[in-house]
């Protein structure tokens, strides 16, 4: 299942907010519906979010190829400052628009129609990779699941998070394919719930044996023993290892060291944030206080009370057991291995 | 505001299910709806069921003192039964219980309404003196709160989990008429929603500043060293300090003990279970996986998933700064300081 594709020049997504109750498809035939697409959620999950950027600066360069280059170019500009604008946290939105603009530069002595071309290649190439790449943490993070394991997972990391497998969810696909009996504690995730509406949802579909919790039961289960391991997808990963992930990834890590439970964070190389030293300066998005005093329309909390929502939290290096990604898996110290890593793909790039 | 009280021969509790939209009361005439509300949670919170057990035996006594000595006796064992099977993890429910049998023992020999009246003045006492006990805790608890102090709860300990007053929510109301100027960080409280539902309606009606959170930010508002103190209730504490409470609670003392932040339960000396070593053999009542899978009538999870929905959890005493009760504040080690208070109660029983 794809979260995000291109057909008959449009970009389709998959409409996240109507699961599980209805897989319901959106089409996009102008890069604005693409933007409002991400920053409403109908789509979201940092892979995915870069993929659906991608897609929407080729429907801008669809549309504005008939334009003169100079007008073209300025077109291509605000699009870009558009789609990034939509969500501030996620690193692979910034990565994916970096991919297109360079595209764009490299190629800027041709005309618009033959740049929209290759903006569009560019953008089935992000999401193309996209997907071997899941298959590549899956491979690799599979090997961490011991068989009959107990995992715990926070948010959604599946294919809906991505352009389709997933990084935390494709491990635990992965290994479920391997026949590995693994069975999944689904926290909730709150206040978006995309734990029960959408993890829940895939893990039925594929028929992995999963319980659905409330987030505040993670901590029981944990000290009970009940959990081998914990796997959570990252939105942005800094030099030393610090994570932004889903509000709450904090609160089950400091409750899996303190109970001597493995933590993986999950995702691809491009959700490393290579020019970050720490997770000190990472941007953290606060959503709207409806999230929380609302259910649909209904009010859950009295009018005049204040809300903090933050829709992620940073999660000191310390507490990461290792980073599982498509080119291996990164022991601690993560410090000096993320370096290593930030050589190795600049040196290839 | 009071939850639970006697009118015209009847219990009258809040139903607390239709907070914060409607304050609505329920009117019972015979003990098994009293039986009822609290296992539908119209009232809810340790000394609240309490109370309310109390005022359901003094239901029955009435219903039934028309009726032989042997047959009265009979009914109000029945009664009895039927109003502890209700909910297994609070203590005091079971020591109101116990409470009223004694009365009912001691005075065996008299009338059937001369007993009835007896078993009305022991729950008009069991509330009375839970109300003055609240205020007691307040005045000591008030005292570990510093002026201009950001206190984080969980759940519902207000007016609406007690008589009147409130145990950990009586601490803050106490500070609060201090003077001290404090806020409050709500946990929402799923699946439920008790802190959402009534405890920031409670702080609302109060003027306390309070700013509602989802369960899972309250590890990064403790990590940006946003919490001075936290303080949640209790539903059964063991004689060395392990404490049960709604679900939830022992994720935040461990993220509370990781940045040293104070963590404190504040309950009534009857939530302490005298005859019970350790939390381990404490019975965690398990609720219907609708409350987690449905939010009304909504389904926000595909069928199929498994669902682990409980009540509550069990914190060790090692995370636990202090226990605040109406007879002071109990300090580390708890097995020896909760040894002494059980002889002092004990004795002056």
């Amino acid at each position: 299942m794809r979260t995000v594709f291109w057909e008959q020049g449009e970009v389709v997504v998959i409409d996240q907010r109507r699961l599980p109750q209805t897989l319901e498809y959106k089409r996009c035939n102008d890069y604005r519906q693409v933007a409002v697409a991400i920053k409403d959620m109908l789509v979201r999950g940092a892979p995915a979010i870069g993929a659906t950027a991608a897609y929407g600066m080729a429907l801008a360069a669809k549309q504005y190829c008939g334009l003169d280059k100079r007008g073209f170019l300025l077109k291509m500009e605000e699009a870009s400052k558009t789609l990034a604008a939509t969500r501030p946290t996620a690193v692979n939105l910034f990565w994916a628009l970096k991919e297109i603009e360079r595209v764009i530069e490299l190629n800027s002595d041709k005309e618009p129609v033959e740049i929209y071309r290759m903006v569009l290649d560019t953008a089935e190439k992000i999401a193309g990779d996209d997907i071997e790449t899941n298959r590549k943490i899956g491979e690799y993070g599979s090997r961490l699941v011991p068989p009959g394991a107990n995992i715990l997972t926070h948010c959604n990391t599946g294919s809906l998070a991505t352009v389709e497998f997933g990084t935390a969810l494709g491990v635990i696909r992965a290994a479920h394919r391997q026949g590995k009996n693994v069975h999944v504690f689904v926290d909730e995730t709150r206040p978006r719930l995309q734990g029960a509406r959408l993890t829940a949802w895939e893990l039925v579909q594929d028929n992995i044996p999963a319980t659905l919790i409330p987030d505040s039961a993670s901590g029981m289960l944990m000290k009970d023993g009940r959990v081998d391991l914990v796997l959570v997808g990252a939105d942005r990963i800094a030099l030393n290892g610090d994570t932004a992930n889903k509000i709450g990834t904090y609160n089950v890590a400091v409750i899996a060291r303190e109970n001597h439970v493995p933590f993986y964070v999950v995702a691809p190389t491009t959700t490393i944030d290579f020019d970050l030293e720490n997770g000190d300066q990472i941007i953290i998005e606060e959503r709207d206080r409806r999230e929380v005093t609302h259910i649909d329309d209904m009010a859950v909390a009295p009018e005049g009370v204040g809300v903090f929502n933050p829709a992620f939290d940073v999660t000191p290096e310390k507490y990461i057991t290792a980073i599982i990604t498509e080119m291996g898996i990164i022991e601690r110290p993560f410090g000096e291995n993320l370096r290593r890593l930030k050589q190795k793909i600049k040196g290839e790039g």
